[in-house]
């Protein structure tokens, strides 16, 4: 009967924040992984794709062909001297490191030395029904994109192979593109996740209908508050994209603008879904508490009408098992005292009558419409 | 018990986005209809409408008369290649191509290299009830108006009949009016639709007091949320209506501007009666369950009288049943043992006596108003 | 117990539109009146009011005193071809004159060629508790108001009063102060008509306490949809007035915008007024819902009591109603097997122990304060 | 049982507003109270404070002094050509009288011809716990202020006395600070109405656990329109503060705006407390409700556990009061008839084994905790 | 059963203020604290942290190091000579020495002459659940922060540290930073107060599925209050920081105002955090109220089925009970009146009757799902 408390309480990492910490110091918590790094070069004709152990060979390679397009790609935070080269490499601000690590941050956007920084959620429902957000940090420079993430697997497999392939327009616009797709891509990930959404709503709906059981109540809540939260989740990415569409040409050429206002208008639809899925889930309540009272209702009905047919029946079988004496004090028959005693039908005649009397309240119940299921 | 889906749940192909395909290409879903091409030119004095089957021959057509006004009418998504080159003669960005075809955009506006790109949404209440909406995507250039629809069927009918009539300013104004028109038809379906929708409120509310059934809370829930999508609908409406209000001289003439005006008044006058229809569906809610609440008083108000009447009885039957012995155990005669069991009169006095118990609690209860209806 | 739908729906007229037809077409429902033409001409020392059934006449006496003031002063809409002559004469364009017809356009000023184009609302709380509302369309020129309504009734006669009398600024003002002059007192019958409604709340409230019937919450929640009503057309009233106020010193005098203020100021008292009524009405909402339930609980209580009173001696009764055997097998007396039957007081006795049990069950339930009235 | 109206309902006065009357014009009520003129003249070394019963003597007084500043205070508006006298010689607007006469205005500023028109708000709560609010109507000038008020008694005279003493910068600083030190007093008042407010609030939460009664859910519904009245006066306070800070120079020297800053956040301070209030009620109608249904679950659960008790028990008494033969017809003894009433220890058993069903039950329910008090 | 009221009602301080007083006047309470007075003076290579008893003596050594960088810091209001002195000194205006003094401000800024006035709160989750918020006011200079709070004891202790030993670049940078590293800390201790009242959420949550109190309700809707108490406390600090954010260069360098841009969003943060635990209290009391509606269910349908097991039983019982006499009044047999009395197994089979009625209520119960827990 216990709810896992993770949907309804913020993860423990933003909580557990060193109070007084000197702003823009990098502590990473002991579980972080070991970075990864890999390096994706490419240009209208060339491709490279390479994973390296060691951060000079990476920016070796990244360094020698400047006339490419890079997407350096860090996965993991476990080695804080690597991100602090990093942060000198790319002129990255020690405020802004913070936020990559400790990676509960809203969706955003900042302009830097050398492009932006863009915060990302992607999300995943999970099969226990709660929300899984994990963030992707986004760099932007002249010639390259460079990306935190804090986990080995993410949602950008499919552009890297896009990125291989080489078809569309991804090798041939700048790298500003590059940073595009991979918000597209992290907002392609909701919709599936609305869906999955959805149908466990659809579930829900099922049980409350077949089988309302206790713990329904507490599912339609945690629904209800994962869909409050991806709500949370959306809104700042709307405004985020809103305010990349309002940066200086320089920063986001105009020509990309079509692709970011395409975005805008995904990450209004999301919105829309949601807010569909609000008022599902509030009609779901309202129609548990509603069955949960019909359901009552049925069960006291049951009640009222076995306790209404026989309550009258006990009462003439009591008053038939009263002790009125047939004899007068002076011993002479007494016709006045519960003569139907001693009738000779009289025992079949009552229960015939107690049989008219069970059949006209069944009717008169009937004609209520209280036999009815609803 | 189990209701549709439909009005609560998205319809499916919004969630369908194949997830990390490039953004701009066109994937036809696999049930979309072969398209089939129509062209209208007009002019004050000259008319002609006809069906392409070869899109050549539509062009061939639409070039030779670069003097006159077209409306080149696509309707059904079936062909790739034939799309591709729509978009490649009208200079459709791929992006809203997308849009044309994933046919679940919010109502919006776009200005592109030629014109206006217009989405707009087709609403019908359905004879069960819930909604279904399909899309208008609409563009304008100098001499034409291209329209994309994803059925054969739609509500353009009686403006195609205005163009052949030739009555009203539709052959003498710019081509924008053409595209003001379709706006003003499809808005105006969305009044006969609000009236089905009233109708069938008060349908719901009638059941409500004759006869109120556990499918209907669902039903009023479920018409709730149809009142909430088309507010959904109708709000980027009236926004995207007063987007073009704003637009440039040079995009829509200032003459036109009165038209959109009145327009943007049905927008707001649709949305006045959307959120009349919210109370009104909030208040059946409300009603509702004080009517269910109401009868099941009425149910135990009747098990508490029926109950009330014939407790005491039972217990005085119950009284007169017990075996307390009129002799002592000496033999001698015991006159405090129940002497009213040895009464001549006694059964008929105690069946008297139940009957003024039974008639005052009557009365009781009468001047409680406890007997009254409600 | 059926409602009457009137507050709850549109009036029909503003879901008839016909579907399709070409904006800006007059047409006149069939039950429109035949229109009355009424002048009135004034200026500082002048003053002449006629009816006229010849609407040459009226343009011709109209046309003979430029240097007056006038009030041409039109009821009814049954004559589209004087409409049309109307509308030729003083440039009304036809959008607008489709908004006088079909007069249920939401409270708006417009600017045009010669003056302003305004819409009110006059609204009157009917006797049987809805709300009617009717339009008043006003168009200003140079020297002259033209107004429009459907009815031969209206709420300016007051105005046409004081203009006859000539008191005040109202015939020394330019002609825009006469249409400042309709809106006041047009708004002035709302102060009444909001009386009226609170005396209804007041009714309602009563019967709340007295005697509640299962109408009463239909009613509260119908007047709850009349408040609603009303809020939604002040509240465009409100801006529309702002507008006004906003407007070039060439359409409306510096020195008439500290009436308009007024104005304003009265449309905002309006609303605080409206929203007291909100709350007052949700109070019953919830004032009722806790009556209903009170009630409820008022009559189990009373089974409760009863039957907790009765359960128990009905146990007792039954108890010795058993027949155990006073002799055992072998024929001698038993003194275990309910002695108390042959008690000398064991009745009386018995009696006495019941109703000390009653005394006590009700003292309790006195103390617990279940036996006060709430 | 019947609420007294008054907090609910807005006073007569706006709604009894002359429908058709001409703007302006002074409708004073029949109980309006004959005025008192008082004159304070002050400078930084002079002070004088007097009653006039004639206005000529005021005025005379006044404008022999124009090197002082002055406080004229009118109190009562029973004598409308002494009004017009006053509008006469301090040119207020006609519409600005009447503002102050219809002493229902909401908290405003308007700038005129001599200086500022300050609309404000004396409220205190009364100990019927109802809102009393009454206007004070501020004119400024040159070296005046000009106050009405409708009472002879106000909230002011600790001003009065700080002016008499002359300590602070009251009677240094330029006339406008007399005019921020009325509207700073006034709203000082406010903070002991809420502490008042605050205490009928804790009044309330002890009766609510203590003895709830029927009324209280009145008195609490009742306390909420309260303090969403004094809401809806604060709002516009606070309004009306700012757009003093954002006056011209001319009108407000500069270092007086940091006064009317501290009294914006003093409006600020309010508006949080009263939202507090409202979060307070609205726990308190929670709390009732959920109360009313836990009493009531209270005394449900005293008729299930009594008659849960009894019912068994009286099964098993009505058991052995079958007369179930113990002779076959033959006269042979029965031995499978009840032989349960022949044993010498049956009543004694039984009435032992009754005792253990009610101990076991006690025990169930017991464990159950529905013995507990909650 | 009685609440303490303090979370309810704000501290009576607020609500004590002097009517009437003049503003900016210094009316410190009775129980203020003796102030104490510190000094940290440090520079790059310099650090010295005293505590002065002698203002004259603070002022001198902070006089005598012009060049260093200053932190005054005052402890304790319990001596208003000495805030006179340092209102002088530092040109602070009365009005904001009241703020200081009248801990219950908003969180705000103001510029003054010297440079900002920052007003802060210091929140703590206390173990009685109750938030305990102070007050930090902050006012900033060339050289020297200077920062007032009624209580010995604060949060700063971290940032006194980090001063001490000088690492990072509060050493380094102007005094602004300083400001903002103290408004940085007092923002970290809302997320450990954050994450207690999450504990306390959840300890509710698990009381309200294992036992819940009358009490509990109150217990959630003053967690209730809480969170909207800190909801209304961090909005503003929100405000406060983006009324910085836009502050001129010359206040706040350019390149400080990127901490100030990360201290925005840790506020967003709070208030999505914040956001989250409304949707969660508000769970709270859906699912408590729900919870003890299911718990009274559960009591219900005990006794539905104990007596529905046994009225039926109880009848068959009676039924047994009559008094029919086997006898004819002429003496012969009857053998109709109850023969089953006198068949030789009728008791026998007659508890077999009802053991099998039992058997089938049970089973019928059963399938109904009545008897599973839930």
């Amino acid at each position: 009967m216990r709810l896992t408390p993770s949907p309804k309480l913020p993860s423990k990492s933003i909580l557990d924040r060193s109070v007084g910490q000197k702003p823009g110091s990098l502590s990473v918590s002991a579980d972080a992984l070991t970075p990864r790094l890999f390096l994706v070069s490419f240009d209208q004709d060339y491709y490279e794709a390479l994973e390296f152990t060691d951060y000079d060979l990476l920016m070796e390679a990244f360094r020698s062909a400047p006339q490419a397009r890079h997407w350096i790609d860090v996965r993991g935070y476990g080695n804080v001297p690597l991100l602090e080269r990093i942060m000198a490499d790319f002129q990255i601000h020690p405020l802004q490191m913070e936020d990559v690590i400790n990676d509960y941050q809203r969706p955003k956007v900042e302009e830097g030395p050398n492009g932006l920084f863009i915060v990302s959620r992607m999300i995943a429902f999970l099969p226990d029904h709660t929300l899984d957000d994990d963030q992707l940090s986004i760099f932007t420079g002249d010639n390259y994109v460079l990306t935190f993430q804090s986990d080995y697997e993410d949602c950008l497999d499919s552009l890297r192979e896009r990125i291989r392939v080489g078809k569309g327009s991804i090798r041939k616009k700048p790298v500003m593109y590059l940073a595009y797709a991979m918000l597209d891509v992290t907002l392609d990930y909701y919709f599936p996740a609305m869906a999955q959404l959805g149908e466990y709503a659809e579930e829900l709906e099922d049980c409350l209908f077949e089988q309302p059981s206790k713990q329904l109540l507490s599912q339609i809540l945690d629904l209800k508050r994962v869909v409050v939260k991806i709500r949370r989740i959306v809104w700042p990415e709307r405004d985020k994209i809103n305010e990349i569409l309002r940066l200086d040409e320089s920063v986001v050429p105009q020509d990309l603008k079509i692709y970011f206002k395409d975005l805008y208008d995904h990450a209004i639809q999301l919105i829309d879904l949601i807010d569909n899925y609000r008022e599902t889930t509030s009609s779901l309540t309202d129609l548990y508490l509603s069955n949960v009272s019909n359901r009552m209702n049925e069960v006291m009905k049951v009640l009222t009408i076995i306790s209404t047919v026989f309550i009258p029946l006990s009462f003439i079988v009591g008053l038939y098992g009263m002790n009125f004496s047939r004899e007068n004090p002076d011993g002479s028959l007494n016709p006045l005292n519960m003569p139907e005693l001693y009738q000779p039908y009289g025992y079949v005649t009552l229960l015939g009558f107690m049989a008219l009397v069970v059949a006209g309240m069944v009717y008169y119940f009937y004609r209520k419409g209280w036999l009815s299921k609803d």
